[in-house]
């Protein structure tokens, strides 16, 4: 089985949890990019039925998303969580539109294809109705991994990540800065995003625990890597941890090939790959930090160098903006993508 | 060659760099651990000469620190920059003192013995007027495998660090905070002590550019961990990582045996060792924070768990005080251990 109707033109866009971080980045990104919308809906709660959203010069009035909303919608961009995935799904599709779901609901279902267009979006041919988009330390680790197995099969990935606050959400972010500031002025901490005080603070839990003593961030990370990139035995050993950073996360790669891989040749097949940017100079102590690149685009790449720990290894530092191509960019992407087959 | 001096039941004991981060804190260690010292001499550069620091109760004036300082000093604690104790040397160890040295001047020298007690202190028994206190994040890491490598021999670790303020240094931790305070009123920033912004950043460098692309401090974690194990041709893989963090040092560590070591084997062999506690309980979203172990002197391990991305395999999360287990605690644990010879 698999989808039926093409998507028109210029199709008719919905956003459901528009109010979210995610959602007013998956906005700004259909405006930027001059996505050829019919129309844009703002879907949310009741709670924030009513509010206005800036879009493309002027406001939308959020709509209260309920299962009649996607009557003439022909795609629907989901950050709303997982939950709220699940019980819109029918809805959705049963209307005829295609849901592009940010939430973890559906990523490792076996119908529903888990897209980041620069590596595996053929797969796109064989949605029924719903595809996903991955975890957003995810995406930012397999465009860049994708790059380098077209110099030679990986054997294994270790990566250790630098997570913003926003991958929890407008809540977490608005807390890093509010708690901050309370832990300046001398006042009581109440955490309330996170577990834990984030502010001037690390945090080695993401998501809930598993039962082996990983995390389910970390567990996302594993399987989703292997389904995107078409590997389902890939080694991939991660720590996932939140730093008191505002909205790009960070990795620290360490990558085993079955044959050698020069930092030369691993250099220029990044520079070539579309979008990531190369930004790597040590002379000039240059290379992707996260508060310099919010609101970028790319997976930046920088610290390449030789890991000579293996007989053949790379050890590298990756960068991304999470709201954007951790989220919204890449959700944008795919419906771009659909548009294009 | 040996040291043939013996040091005396209560020694008298001075700390070069007084005046700083790490200085402060070994007067605070010496104090709180009651080293028997017969007396305790504070010496920096002129420019501090005259100033009082808090020691015992009381308080000690700063001297400025010259040649003949060290006449009647039985062991100096030196943590004044790797200029310094290549410059004082001579005079030190010429007067019959011991140098414990905090810099990186000597740490990869034959003839200097680079000391963390719980692994090498047997080590001691060959120096020859200096001894090297090991960088702070390598401290704390080896602190952990050589508790591990008892279980099974060691073939490769992974490590990425994720390093606090305080490594850089008094200015540094001001920067931190100044900044932090800076951007969340609006004001312009202006790095000084770090290359880059670091309140709500994360910059992938410490110490200069080699010309390997890794840096001085990942080389060090390399070099420093291989001699203090006794292992030199042990495979660490490592990415230091500066973090908005004031005084504790978190690493994620994927270490790689030769056979079989169980979590649970592990988890006994830290809960037993000297200088580690196991802080580990996912439940309860219990694991080592570096916001929450200012002031602590034990490695913090939290995070165990397998690796099933090797055949043997382990990750884990350690946090340690870098002032401390990172620096003044190891100083004045080396000056215990010489005076229990």
């Amino acid at each position: 089985m698999s989808w039926g109707r093409a998507m028109p033109d210029r199709p008719v866009v919905a956003v459901a949890g528009a109010t979210g971080a995610v959602g007013r980045e998956m906005l700004a990104v259909l405006e930027q990019r001059a996505f050829p919308a019919a129309r844009v809906l703002a879907l949310a709660s009741a709670r924030s039925a009513g509010r206005t959203l800036p879009y493309a010069g002027g406001r939308l009035t959020v709509e209260e998303m309920t299962g009649e909303s996607f009557a003439d919608v022909d795609v629907a961009l989901f950050s709303a969580g997982a939950g709220i995935s699940r019980q819109f799904r029918e809805a959705v599709t049963s209307a005829g539109c295609v849901m592009i779901d940010n939430s973890s609901a559906f990523r490792m279902d076996d119908d529903v294809p888990l897209v980041v267009p620069e590596v595996n979006a053929a797969e796109l041919a064989r949605h029924c109705g719903v595809i996903a988009n991955p975890n957003c330390s995810t995406i930012q680790m397999v465009v860049v991994l994708d790059v380098l197995r077209r110099l030679a099969p990986i054997t294994r990935v270790v990566v250790s990540t630098y997570q913003a606050a926003s991958g929890a959400g407008q809540a977490a972010m608005d807390e890093l800065h509010g708690q901050t500031r309370d832990l300046l002025d001398g006042r009581d901490l109440t955490p309330s995003a996170f577990a834990h005080r984030i502010a001037f603070n690390c945090i080695p839990q993401i998501d809930v625990f598993l039962d082996d003593g990983s995390t389910k961030e970390e567990w996302k990370m594993v399987v989703e890597t292997r389904k995107i990139m078409g590997e389902p035995g890939m080694a991939v050993a991660v720590t996932c941890v939140r730093v008191p950073v505002l909205r790009c996360h960070s990795e620290a790669l360490a990558v085993e090939f079955a044959g050698p891989v020069s930092v030369e040749d691993a250099a220029r097949a990044l520079n070539e790959a579309t979008g990531v940017t190369l930004l790597d100079d040590p002379v000039s102590q240059t290379y992707p930090m996260p508060a310099m690149l919010e609101g970028t685009d790319d997976c930046y790449v920088g610290r390449l160098r030789a890991d000579v720990s293996v007989p053949h290894g790379l050890q590298m530092w990756v960068v991304a903006d999470q709201l954007r191509k951790g989220a919204a960019l890449n959700a944008v992407q795919i419906a771009e993508a659909l548009l294009g087959r």
